[in-house]
């Protein structure tokens, strides 16, 4: 913990020294950041020419933005904002990212974005859920070949522990907030996933795509 | 589990396979859905001529939908667009929908829309909630005769427990959100059904109008 | 709010002033105290002469109490001491005490022990839950000439708007803790009562028969 | 439970019974009713000529409704509408509508209206919150007058368990949904009520302030 | 609801009409009841012949039951007593019933023995979990060939959606307490059947065999 | 408990008396109140020259107010207005006001301006929460020297148990209901602060920067 | 965040330098550590001549551990060892210890011995809860000269509002698991608490009396 | 899912396919399950000659299972039973396993064993949880060795997000059920992990030791 590595802006001390520290920089989670905040946040990690990473950033802050910013990129589906989506390095297998249903995807998305640039290669498996199994059991192939996979699901996100009882790579579960009354926002989906009867599941927070990606990352370092 | 049996639309992996091996069709859960990939789901089940039920969709997203489809009816209370209302074939016993108060009627009306189509015979006998049981009693006959009941109820949504009382046959409960502050969302009458001291009773989510037609149903065939 | 009125023991502040201020006397809440404790606050209580009530008094605990109180009385089903079952008063019409079922007993017997200690005439209607409704039906007649009621069900609990949607008295409802797992404890049915889509039912804590008892007079006074 | 007693207009069975079975009419509670069924089953309650009730009616649909019943009234705080203030009967003592704070009044009001619907005395006494218990101990002499107490507090909801400790009446205590985060929308005030140290308390749902004047009301009969 | 239908032993209304009404007679749940009181219950259903069940009896009360019953059997694993056995009646398609492991068995034998009771027959496949979805794959002619199917799982409680999506008979979902700490004693399992994405599946109350079995067997009338 | 030291207004009682018994005077919280109530109970504290302290008061409110009260200043981000900043007293050692993130910000405003008003001299550090700790170990020095701290923490709010571990000073937590889906509005912060293993640490409800500023200034006195 | 600062014993890293840091010592917290880890940590601390303290130490470990550390002593209610009771340094004002019922002495026990071995004056007030609010208001002259307050109370823990409401000084308060079954172990009376409408309250966790008295001595410093 | 690939006992149907298809064979969770179920299914997996696993084992357990599989080791720790600890694979990096406090220990051995056995290297770091983040702060070394970090943490569990803030690896963090009141068993050190403000922390069930280990040794590949 030595001293300094951050700059003071006030109402925000940015970590430019979170690059050296962690493999990547300082990611901008947006919500409850007035716009001032967050170009002020973003001005100076796009000055340590680091790749750059805005979530949950809605489309009428984005409006705002772009302008400042126009290296920055937006996928409105999973409402993240983009910078530098590095040449993907030559791995051997790539990131599986699989959606248990269509409601799922804007996580996906979100997790999708991150992987990119993150550098890692990613194949998209969607709306594979439990309901019709054939989808999956069609693309065991892919399954196979994945180094990690992350499964995206809501309402009672049983599939991330059928897919884990199907392969040797660690399963990153993302519960997500769709669903009916008693899924609870995505509170059903996270016991179920937590609860996971196969070994080889782990969890990150409801509808966090970003830190299902991030975490995914990580592991195929 | 064999090969195939969906299309790859890329959002969604529609499940075309569903009628032969489910008896009833893929249906589509609206919420989280874009338009487009409503229409694209929708054009490809009605390619093979199935019945079509679209749960969970707002007027708004009907008035968008409707001219591609002609042959789709919109129910506003139900908020359920369907196809293919089936002649109803000749069965002994009909469904029976009760509901506890007016204020369960909109997920009332998903459950009997989702049995008209699926070819169920319905009585509904509604407003018939506890706090003024003689309404029920006076329907004893209409109760004797059904083979199956759904009960739609909120608040304490005891009305379940005391028809499955009365009857020989089983009872589809269904909580509802509506209520005071402490019913929680339908978290209340979701325990009340789930808690029955009188055997018979098997309860499906929140609001879910739509799965409770679908097992009674299945339970009628 | 005036000075005094009562005994410091130490660990305890006895409210000998209660009788006068609310009707009754301090009621010993046995769980957490130890035996020394008791003795020494029932026999302050007792050198007032006023009615006694010792409640969640578990067997062995009484076992080393009663030969320091000869007065005192035991119910071992109510797990509760008492001492002065006053002469029931004249009064136009009894309190009704009902059980959803056989388990809930001991908490209804607490009710008992602590409705004839504060004076009233109880008739008691045990066993008459949802599930056989027929056998509430065959007491109306008790019901009409109750003036105040105290429903005491577990499991879903719904028994409580049942009666209460029968009759023109309030009804005070108690959740137990009987039940399947689902029923957390009574947590189900203290949710059920509560929102009791009937008007004229009022909740008190899960197994708390005392705090029915207690209300239920109040109210009949 | 004899036969009929209702009108059945199909979207609802008016328990047209309920004044000789209970006392009081049927109230109507109205969210989630259409327009159309709030007038239906008004006119059919009106046609008994029997005191009316219309609980949560926001501000619109009064609008929309007025028109059509010349002889109701409606307390834009209290969100209820009403007809047939009886004149208060000549009774000893009058009921006390105690709220903590200010932001509890539009529950409180609720309270008021039915109890005066009901034919009661009604003496306010709002704003005795336990963070300056001086209000509430300069008003003694009310609380030892009253022959009930409503008590409606939010965020902790202490209130209810010190009145009650002060006098010899029964206290329905009605937990309200203000206050901070970890009040829970009311289910803070609902537990402290539930739990009160202090026996003579029983509690009605959050923000239930009809429940409440209807229990106090049986109670004082 | 016609009058009389029950004996009355003063601790327990004794409901000898259900047979007649429901087509089953009144079961026995033992917890919370003494010895006395289930040996005078069960006399008096023994009294009309019908077919014993005594749920949730621990083997020690067992002991003390059996040498009054003679005809009664026990099963230690499904802490269940019954007679009874009715010769299975000819049906063209059994219950099948699935348990996710070995620990939930004890709830499935529960289910087996009300099952057999109520005349059913029964195929069991035990210990087809998620984690190993090819022990379900292997079994798919025993999933098709049932009219209705029991799942018993706990933990994250995957295995109901799954079946479900495979199958186009009802699915009746038990959750077990049975896990690690977040699955809260079957809380997340009951959560994940009742979000269940698969229609076709309905929950009972968790640990709940005997309702499940009650329920199926309803369904297969 | 004396008598009076209140002002009637009916809805309010306002408390007068409180600078007197508390060292600071009765603080207006704003929602639930109408603007007619707002103006009627500042108009009777301002009356007494108090310091003036308006709590979740938000803009379009302030609008209609600020012309009643010309010596009222508005703080945007904190959604407080206040008048009465004392000069402040000369302390030995400030309080320090710690946010884990720029979310937090509002929150810590309304402490901050809490503080202000009560007299204290206040330290601000801003955004330094766990996931960089070198942001908190480079000032070190300010920690060292705060005679009480509090920490603003949404999502995890791991913050509080860090900070005291470092200090011998009393740490004031407030958790925030920033954060993903499952902070579930400020729960998950609140626990955490809650549990904290080092001792030291005691917690204010959510977003209560008021509440931990007022505290905090008791312990500063 | 300096190098170095505690012993290394494997399965513990005895935090030696924490009463530099800190102003107290490390506190040993037993459940969950065997016989021979408490041993090895309390004899290292012991060989710094520190004040020691062991929480939630059963009498049985007790009865183990006394021989290895004949200067410590042992309080049964709190479930407390200790040495090195100082010499109560001359303050102005003691810290008021109250608690709401007998039942929460032991809780209040353990926050006692902290405040002694802590150095602190501890005035005690037991047993004066809200169901009979003359007892406090019979003492508010040692609430005035209090510095500090720390309220124990189970149930509804309305206690601590009610005492904040008087005073001036800042009220601790600490939630204790006594209480019916919605107590639901202690989260009523943290909710209450947490809620306090009273400004000037802040809480530590269900039971924590250690935590309330550490807190309180910090802020007595 | 290629047909067969397990043993059918009957009460189990053990997946010897397990190895071949996720690299690693099935576990033995002993809750819930008999000796004789246990010896069963221990014997089927020894014929294939793979590595055993049988997690939370108590020891009397054990005692009856040894005599039948001599080649099997316990930790009484962990709770744990094994066969086939593997020689460890030259790896570059081993698995850190960080402990928060010595009463966290019994769920890191469980880790630690299952960490063996699937042939990792692992570091132990005990009792370096926040409340003295020197000593952490003091193993900076080990920390940035580690190519996956386990952090067991109890109470608030706020160690895995500050150990993620300060590494480029992955963090699989394991809450635990030690603490006080408030902690529920182990819920709010899993809402503090799920919600870590700092990305790379994915969780397991609470005091899941094994499927931590598992997960860990499953990104170390």
């Amino acid at each position: 913990m030595r001293k300094k590595g951050f700059t003071d802006l006030g109402f925000a001390k940015v970590d430019v020294d979170r690059f050296k520290r962690r493999g990547f920089p300082e990611v901008v989670y947006c919500p409850g950041k007035t716009r001032e905040q967050i170009i002020g946040i973003v001005r100076e990690l796009a000055r340590h020419k680091q790749p750059l990473l805005l979530t949950r950033l809605e489309k009428d802050a984005w409006s705002g933005l772009k302008k400042h910013f126009p290296g920055l990129e937006y996928d409105p589906l999973g409402k993240i904002a983009y910078q530098g989506k590095k040449t993907t390095k030559k791995r051997k297998n790539p990131v599986l990212l699989i959606s248990a249903g269509t409601a799922d995807i804007p996580v996906a998305e979100e997790a999708y974005i991150t992987l990119k640039v993150m550098g890692e290669k990613v194949i998209k498996l969607y709306d594979v859920g439990v309901a019709g199994s054939h989808r999956l059991a069609d693309n065991l192939g892919l399954l196979k070949k994945a180094s990690v996979i992350i499964v995206v699901a809501g309402m009672e996100g049983a599939l991330a522990s059928l897919v884990s009882g199907l392969v040797a790579c660690p399963v990153v579960a993302v519960p997500t907030s769709s669903g009916y009354g008693a899924s609870f926002s995505g509170l059903s989906a996270l016991l179920t996933m937590i609860n996971s009867c196969s070994p080889g599941v782990a969890v990150v927070n409801i509808d966090n795509g970003f830190g299902a990606g991030y975490f995914a990352s990580l592991i195929n370092r």
